[in-house]
């Protein structure tokens, strides 16, 4: 496609992470920089916001406050889940982003998010290929799960993997001080793929995690499980267990929506969550001290141990998109390139088609888990450790973080 | 009391905070380099392993690794939580100790902790005095809870109060991304005193925080919390909330254990702990979308999130209980006495006798929580403020934190 000029415009959808906004300011400021793009705006609350016509100019902000982004966690321009119908079907909601990006002679288009809005973003692509609206369209990556193909790894995923394995070791710490004995469970989040529970095995990589770490990429066995806690903890007098939130049963189920005799079947387990529900279940089965905790939205939005890695990384995505876009490609999503060996780790961006990125799950290989299914195995370290590296220098303002404030001038109040 | 010649017992006590072993690093370090003390022990899990001969000669331990202990959450050499009997009604304990400090010469006792720790000291200097067994004996104050008095505020308080207030920072960034509303609830430590709930009211004035906090110092209505959420939820479409686990309904019943609609009657409530119910009171009063957040241990063991301040006051008051014990000082607690003007915070340490803090609980002043009793109001941010400046330079390897390793040499395995 020839080099177009225009606006340009950048959403954010789905779960938030600690470094999405450094990704929307690759973007940001990138595209402010190009001479192709004449404008940039910002959708509030992604896909939504352009159907809505709620944009943001984001030309009018402190370029001081923009700087303020790859430190700020959540998505700053407001996020949405909103999955857009096939257009063999229904067009409409097509039609109305093809007006809105007539009306703002929009020629390109960032859309930064995980699989569903890798999914957005390639059907709008192809949507406008097929009414012939001149547009590039690149996908920018993100998921603290780190379940997208076609990327070596997900901006996002490393700081939230970096907050897991730093509370893991503290935890490991706290939960053996008494000499009578604690099961401590800890509840991460990953729907389908196991990558944010194995980075507790980190922790115990560095001396001070979990002692068993399960993973829904292999069935869960509650029979196995207790016996697993019991030996551990006759063994050493306490017990560390890490569990991703999507462990499930042979047949499907998720663990955490299992009926157990730990609700007595009223099925009130989700009160309290799957830590919980596993908590009460060691209580019965072992008769020992234990306790849930469920590091929930914490381990997604702890910026504040965010890994100068993953922002950085987040921050070239989003300028690799304007780049690839300005330099006349579209359809495609910003990929992560890296190696591993002994001159260290290397990462650089390159492009993979929206098609192949859109709605597929990359789980943890099956060999980087122990044959027991209770652990994670060396080459997970080798993937992971890398990724976690480097702090960032927080801008801190009374011992508290500074975040980005951004005035968010509407486009439609300057018309 | 003259000045005693002997070895000295250092001993970890109560539940663990990030900088206990700050406290701990004070005391060996001062000792060690002490002319008076002739030998350092470390007592595993506090007065249990005086009483069972299980001591450590801190004497053996690496420079290097002892100077990681401020670095290192949790209680090093180990905790317990063991009450004293009265000793006009039982003396085993007080027998058995005195024959320890005997066995080892014992002139000086350091013992680390809360409330209930420095009851132990108290108990154990009364007795020695009494029996003419020259000891002297200092309590050095640590808790999370900040409820002892006769001391400003406890090392321990003001990194759990930072890490607190930063994580409600980063929630109320991240509880807030969608336009279709979130309602959530925030669990904090705090059986009696709402200090530490308190602290995410730090967060709430740097911008970014609760709407609405709730202390166990004013009694709870589940009738007026749903109206002030509904309030907050209506005006803003979000709502973030920070309750102390210890708040409790007029008759003195903690709410975590009421028998409310959430549970069904079935007692289930602490499956789930306190977020847990009260998201499921919101969501049936409100029909919104909602979320429980326990911190749990993570608020008392999150080092990384350390305040530079507190560090350095928690070693300081181990520093000052060898100094105190050495120049002929006993039955004394270290406290700190603080200043905060307009030339700035600053501290020092003091001794107040251990009769006057053990047992007695200091709370959040009324006037320092709003007449609706939802929040906290500016004298709260003026006292907790100065508390939490500072960060801590950690050692990391890897990108992950370096913990302190002690060998923990037994004196019965050296004699």
């Amino acid at each position: 496609m020839e080099n177009l000029k225009g606006a340009c415009i950048i959403g954010q959808s789905g779960g938030p992470t600690a470094v999405i906004n450094a990704s929307a300011q690759g973007v940001i400021q990138t595209a402010l920089a190009s001479p192709q793009i004449t404008r940039v705006l910002g959708a509030a609350h992604g896909i939504k916001g352009v159907l809505a016509d709620q944009l943001y100019d984001m030309g009018q902000e402190d370029p001081g406050q923009l700087e303020l982004l790859q430190f700020t966690p959540s998505s700053a321009l407001g996020s949405c889940r909103y999955k857009l119908a096939d257009p063999d079907v229904d067009d409409t909601d097509y039609k109305r982003i093809l007006e809105i990006f007539q009306k703002y002679d929009v020629r390109y288009f960032f859309y930064n998010g995980g699989n569903d809005s890798m999914d957005t973003c390639n059907k709008i692509s192809k949507y406008m290929q097929r009414v012939g609206y001149p547009c590039n369209i690149i996908g920018v990556p993100k998921t603290i799960d780190n379940d997208l193909s076609g990327t070596d790894h997900c901006p996002g995923y490393a700081s939230a993997a970096k907050y897991i394995a730093t509370s893991c070791m503290e935890l490991y710490q706290d939960a053996r001080v008494y000499d009578t004995g604690t099961v401590v469970i800890v509840e991460i989040m990953g729907r389908h793929a196991g990558w944010l529970a194995g980075a507790a095995g980190l922790a115990t990589w560095a001396g001070s995690g979990p002692d068993l770490i399960y993973l829904p990429e292999v069935d869960f066995s509650m029979e196995a499980f207790l016996a697993d806690v019991k030996r551990v903890y006759e063994d050493t007098g306490n017990c560390l267990v890490a569990v991703s939130e999507g462990i499930h049963y042979g047949d499907g189920t998720f663990v955490s929506e299992a009926k157990t005799s730990a609700t007595d079947g009223f099925g009130h387990a989700q009160l309290g969550g799957l830590a919980a529900l596993l908590a009460e279940s060691v209580k019965r089965a072992l008769g020992v001290k234990v306790r849930g905790i469920e590091l929930s939205l914490l381990q997604r939005c702890g910026s504040h141990l965010a890994s100068l890695t993953d922002v950085r990384e987040a921050y070239l995505a989003g300028k690799a998109a304007v780049e690839a876009a300005t330099a006349g490609l579209t359809d495609q999503m910003v990929a992560l390139d890296c190696t591993r060996d002994a001159s260290g780790y290397r990462c650089q961006t390159k492009l993979i088609p929206l098609t192949q990125a859109a709605n597929t799950e990359r789980k943890v290989p099956l060999d980087w888990i122990t044959p027991e299914g209770n652990g994670i195995r060396q080459p997970f370290i080798d993937y992971a450790l890398p990724l976690i590296q480097g702090e960032l220098q927080r801008p801190l303002a009374h011992g508290l973080p500074q975040f980005a404030h951004l005035k968010k001038v509407r486009t439609t109040d300057m018309d």
